[in-house]
């Protein structure tokens, strides 16, 4: 089927904007990023915030993944409900409406949740003394970003010190996300919190790295046992800019109708900031690429409005025209919308919910 | 209650991140605009892509609006299904998955449209053939903000004509959305397509304003009948920051956990781009206001992540503590959640879905 036919199609059967994924590529991205860990002997434990979908969980799983990872609780509560298991949450879970759920879930699944506080680790008990068993626990390090995570592998040795007097607690290792320059830094870190640990008689069974830009950095860090990337299923203009994926390895485009063309050098496209989302991208040129004019630019929003910009390029687009963009960060577009829809060789063949999209906390 | 205690009570039924919204304020909103456009002698059409609620729109409805405004298709199928009619769906609609839906809706309900050009209005008779009665149409017309709208009376009228040669259609008047220097120049470009469609026998019997920043120019355009608002029934910073309301007139309110305390100038909430999204609000000192630690800034985003910057504040929050964010732009903050909380006198008293949230086309 021609590029053309088939957006008719999607415009046709769905409207627009619709967001569709390429299935090959996804599959190619999938493996790709599965050979990359294969090779540096760590474990992928890829990250569902980008998808949100258990049914390409399972497809991540199924190409050799050990667990995801999940940014929040009720994200990772929709994963198990969609059968995933091995679930390690990278952020505080904190208060008891968290905890309490926590507890619920740990009862169905193995979780690991991050901590970087002795008041999150003081409220994380609750979940195991709810399971009946010891939730295990990470403690997130902050090696450069200026996030979350602790700053001293000092105080990484005392949250675990803290951790392991707690009977409903089980210390399982060290949470990482490098920047690209701080791998050495990590190292230090690492080696000094590790050796802290041991003097407690711990072992950090888990040592996890994070990224799709860190793709290129998988198993620089000595020791560690798996890597975190979410971005890559799909990439996006992001992820080109900082040299992790190229433009086929794009997976994800949103089709946009043309719906107005007010004067020469601009149109309005039917996305805008509640479709393609204000992100930046990290200061990119414009708020996504319009792989069928990719000289036209889009410049602003409003919230159902994309504000074209058409001086850079004598090709325009007409009224009625649907376009295919690449966004400049897909994990937020994924999460504006309820379905994701799935092409493979040119032609529709699944709908995909996005199951844990909704979910505040 | 303290407020307090109701941050507690938020906290521990809903989690965190939560939206809450405050009932009276609400009201006080709602009667304020209506006597704002009573006073000027036009109707109220409230925009309701602010809250995609409807339930509020009804209480705008009993508080004397006439009709609504939708911004795209989904959200005025979801407004009829909620027992809502007359609504005006400001927006070029185009193609014919969305022009079918239209027809259907409008064997329902009143419909109007807004078009700015030759090929929106063709698709648009398909709608009318359907319900077998003519479908609405007004002109959108630009007098300044450069997105869509024609932007000559000339072109105005020439529209008007085409709308007229259509059996299935109807010329209903004139969508303006001034800016709040270009009410001289909206005057004149008024006066004059409206004489061209009286020569054409034709009369606008809607001609619409808009816009919350607009507020203090409802009725200033001789000949409006009409004035579409959203924003003020919650307001938010973008609102404060121009002068259509105050902090006290702000009606909802993000709920955040502060997660992490890394170090003691900074900090992450549990709100990040995925909550209070990245829109800038036109240039705001970061990304909404704390109302519990207004020198705290938050300054950027990762999806989970707020990352507060507590540089310029002796008052610092605690991991744990739960605090309450007025949001750059409240309309695109509605638009990533499926419930709105709502209180009244510091008690939980609703839990209103976000029904028209996700339709994406």
């Amino acid at each position: 089927m021609s590029i053309e036919t088939l957006k008719s199609r999607i415009a046709r059967e769905f409207g627009t904007p619709a967001v569709v994924i390429d299935l090959d590529r996804v599959e190619r991205n999938i493996a790709r990023i599965q050979a990359i860990c294969d090779a540096a002997g760590v474990a992928n434990r890829p990250h569902i915030k980008t998808h949100k979908s258990p049914v390409l969980a399972k497809l991540q799983q199924q190409a050799g993944a050990r667990g995801i990872t999940a940014q929040k609780l009720g994200e990772a509560e929709v994963m198990v409900e969609g059968g995933l298991d091995d679930i390690l949450i990278s952020y505080n879970i904190l208060g008891e409406e968290k905890t309490g759920r926590l507890g619920n879930l740990l009862q169905r699944a193995d979780i690991t949740v991050a901590a970087d506080n002795p008041v999150t680790i003081d409220g994380l008990s609750l979940a195991g003394r709810i399971a009946g068993r010891p939730l295990g626990v990470v403690i997130e390090c902050d090696t450069g970003r200026k996030r979350a995570g602790v700053e001293t592998a000092g105080e990484a040795i005392e949250l675990a010190r803290q951790i392991k007097a707690r009977p409903d607690l089980a210390f399982r290792g060290f949470l990482f996300y490098p920047t690209e320059k701080s791998w050495p830094e990590t190292q230090k870190f690492f080696e000094s919190a590790r050796a802290g640990v041991q003097a407690l008689g711990l072992e950090a069974k888990i040592v996890s790295t994070g990224g799709t830009p860190n793709l290129g950095n998988v198993g620089k860090l000595a020791g560690a046992t798996e890597h975190r990337a979410g971005t890559y299923i799909f990439n996006d203009r992001m992820m080109v800019a900082c040299g992790a994926a190229t433009l086929d390895d794009c997976a994800l485009n949103v089709y946009a109708t043309v719906v107005s063309r007010a004067a020469p050098e601009r149109g309005i496209l039917d996305s805008g900031s509640k479709t393609l989302t204000a992100d930046p991208g990290g200061g990119l040129d414009g708020y996504g690429l319009i792989l069928d004019y990719p000289q036209a630019r889009i410049s602003g929003f409003a919230e159902e409005h994309g504000f074209l910009d058409l001086s850079r390029t004598n090709e325009r687009p007409k009224v009625g025209e649907v376009v295919r963009i690449i966004p400049n960060h897909v994990c937020v577009v994924v999460n504006m919308v309820d379905r994701l829809i799935a092409v493979r060789g040119g032609e529709v063949v699944d709908v995909l919910p996005v199951a844990a999209r909704g979910r505040l906390g």
